[in-house]
């Protein structure tokens, strides 16, 4: 089955990149041997380049499903999830993750992942983008807010 | 002016977790000087884990701009982004990152962001979440023939 589904990942990938939806990398969230969600890169199709195919898949999935927690499910998708995915999976709470190139293949297709990964275990002063740190105190009003919010929503 | 850019990511922190559209996060994307996005946590309210603030204020500017790419603009946050926001900060191109409390304030408040990115800097094996790699030489296919597309569009 694990091959079956990394097939229609592989799919995706190669006929939405060819259709001019966005970069080759297409992802399906599975649920107890059935496709609950696809997605494949439109990041340039759509302006927002945050439409990687995993994410678009685990919105598809959470859509479907009605919930913003996938436990239960898994993802596969035709390449190594990038930062911004791998992320994405941690927040969605999947149960595991099936990929088929990985992020060595992406940066010879001119991806940015494994440059992003580096990026993201810097500490942030030494970072490429400048981080500033302001208002502290205003903002934590906001935080003590919600613990102490009766009927607030954990995810 | 970076003050009054923190201070609407800040209302929007609060304002909206206090009427239940999801985490107490809010963010602005700014270019000369005028906002051009905002965004704020709707993941438990629009059932999409994903739509954390600064994604969501990513997406609205890039919307409005008709862009992918926002070089030449900034992020302000009322939180330090965590590893999900971050990504696609990269990937945005942002120029820059303004943020008030930190993820130190946001764990004490019940959330995964210093976990989370503890997990990005594991080898994929060592992560929480188990990572299989399967039929590569399948998913090559598409990688390369996004190599040889004369019309692609990279991001």
């Amino acid at each position: 089955m694990h091959d079956a589904f990394l097939r229609e990942a592989i799919r995706l990938s190669i006929e939405k990149a060819a259709a001019n939806e966005g970069g080759p990398f297409g992802a399906v969230v599975v649920r107890d041997g059935r496709i609950v969600g696809r997605g494949w890169n439109r990041v340039t199709s759509t302006n927002d380049p945050t439409a990687h195919a995993e994410i678009v898949a685990i919105r598809d999935a959470c859509a479907r499903l009605s919930t913003f927690a996938l436990s239960g499910c898994a993802i596969y998708s035709s390449c190594e999830p990038c930062p911004l995915c791998l992320a994405a999976i941690y927040w969605s709470r999947l149960d595991a993750i099936f990929y088929s190139a990985d992020c060595r293949d992406a940066a010879d297709a001119g991806f940015d992942d494994l440059a992003f990964f580096g990026e993201l275990k810097k500490a942030p002063r030494d970072r490429s983008i400048p981080m500033h740190q302001a208002l502290r105190d205003e903002a934590l009003v906001g935080l003590r807010a919600w613990i102490a919010k009766a009927d607030r929503i954990p995810y």
